[in-house]
């Protein structure tokens, strides 16, 4: 059996390196074919970690800090353990990288040291989003926010990212792409969503659903959306901002309503506790810088170790699945055919 | 005293004409400075017309459908009820223009009918959201969806529109104005943002509180926020979706949780209630074309009585305080100070 290794930035999060070392215990358990480098202070790593097998600790004082301006701390922070981590991949001496740390230097990491696929121009973020209508399911959205400006040919580069993933990662076999627009008809939207409409359009083997508006895209009518990273930095902060308040929202209400309404709130508590799970979007794991050479995968800075364990769970099934290799085949197709038709 | 006159498009919307019937009566009963045109066939308004006064009917057998396409609607339809309606207000026979109907042939109407203030180069539709903070307050958003392509220099107007109206309606003597944006920072966003982040900056007047990220903005940071028409219809769409999913989920639980649960939601009836009303954005009116030379404004299809209502008591409030005069003034202005630079 072969091993697949993943570099670790152990110092990035608010809860770093404890929930991250715990995380990555729980992973090593359960998968027998992964193994983990482990980049940051040797000794506060060690008070966390109970069995080293496995697990190589590479030890670093310097980290990057979540307000470090993100490509210069790239840049100069070279003995930085996420730095360190993102060259370990470009070098081959792993095959993925993952942080809780700084979102914009993981960016900067995974396009400036582990690099772009061949053919890809924008790489992408890829979100998880879990579905609110009823039953289960979740969506994923991309670029979620790596681009701040994007053309209409990078949403095409996005909704094939995309479809890699939600067939390798989550298993559906022919995934539903949409785009996300201001209206559901074909002639809708900007200079970019229209065009961007007739590229998915024209792509062939794609199951392009067309259009998708934001307040449907929780309702199962898609299982990948794509959109530029601005838009989609956007909505998906918009979903997370509001599901959040509505329900911090609802607890004051609650904590105001004296004796009866804490009463019944105590009747619901299993009702709020599964509905707090359902939105619960750690259990898909991190954001997935889709785009690059290597799975570059970034969970929330307040991950606890269940968090840290599904990310590292879902870089698994990327590499034991191939998606990397394959999506590169994809677009050494693609550069033929157009070298082809240039002929 | 100067009675103001609305020009109601008496057969737009789900319930027309009664809901639309019901709600004039109660705003003409509440303000004796109003008189109505009514616009629709006038068999169907009588019969839930009450009292006539201050209330003109005009008969038309013509309306705007729902799935109609706008600009062709407004272009062909010239006797029907949205459009008789928004001739009243360029005719100078009516200072407002109100309908539930269909949004984009409102739009078209506003513009292409009623037309720009001079100085205007792209209306935009300011929507407004309750806060889902503790505490009571509302934001105004805008452009939430007239454009799909916005310059800086739009959003520029976007903010003095803004600011104006939420001085002369909401009465806030120096309202904060954010810019909608994937980061806080300066810097941050896409070429539009960044360009339109200086120009607001160097308004005189403008109390520029910098960028808002759209998971703050129902955190009471700024009174009005300034977006791209297509990134304020995605977010605007994407907190609406959300809130209601949300509140749906939580009644499906519920309903799903057993007898113990179904006991404690009638516990928590009042706070559920309180919560609904907090989240209804009725109560601020409708969404209003703002950039036109008179109060414009679209209620939601399935608007009740009462949101009929209250969309009329914030028309009132707009004449009452003369804000599009105002506004022209300022424009008026800027054009000049223009011209000085020019020659």
């Amino acid at each position: 059996m072969d091993l697949m290794k993943i570099a670790v930035d152990a110092m990035g999060g608010d809860n770093a390196p404890q929930t991250v070392v715990e995380g990555v215990e729980r992973a090593r358990d359960e998968y027998s074919d992964l193994e983990f480098n482990l980049y940051g202070k040797e000794s506060e790593i060690k008070k966390y970690l109970n069995d080293q097998s496995r697990i190589q600790i590479i030890h670093t004082d310097n980290k990057i800090d979540m307000n470090d301006e993100p490509v210069r701390a790239i840049r100069r922070k070279k003995d930085s353990s996420m730095v360190l981590a993102a060259k370990a991949v470009k070098d081959g001496e792993a095959d993925a990288f993952f942080s809780c740390g700084n979102t914009g230097a993981l960016l900067a990491a995974g396009l400036l040291i582990v690099g772009r696929i061949k053919g890809i121009s924008r790489p992408g973020l890829l979100s998880t989003l879990p579905m609110l209508s009823k039953g289960e399911g979740a969506l994923n959205l991309l670029d979620s926010g790596a681009n701040a400006d994007n053309k209409p040919e990078h949403l095409y580069e996005y909704a094939i990212l995309g479809k890699y993933y939600a067939q390798k990662v989550r298993g559906i076999a022919n995934p539903r792409i949409g785009l996300l627009n201001n209206g559901t008809e074909e002639h809708k939207g900007s200079k970019t969503t229209q065009e961007a409409y007739q590229l998915l359009k024209a792509t062939p083997n794609l199951n392009f659903v067309g259009n998708v508006e934001s307040n449907a895209i929780l309702k199962d009518v898609a299982d990948v959306v794509v959109a530029d990273g601005f838009t989609g930095n956007a909505v998906l902060k918009a979903i997370e901002g509001t599901a959040s308040a509505t329900m911090h929202l609802l607890k004051d209400s609650i904590m105001n309503s004296g004796v009866s309404g804490k009463l019944g709130a105590l009747l619901l508590k299993s009702t709020f506790n599964e509905l707090k799970n359902k939105m619960n979007q750690s259990q898909y794991g991190g954001a997935v810088l889709l785009g690059v050479k290597a799975p570059v995968v970034k969970a929330h800075g307040s991950s606890d170790s269940a968090a840290v364990y599904y990310t590292l769970k879902q870089i698994h099934k990327m590499l034991e699945e191939k998606m990397i290799p394959d999506l590169v085949a994809y677009f050494e197709e693609e550069a033929k055919k157009t070298d082809g038709a240039e002929e």
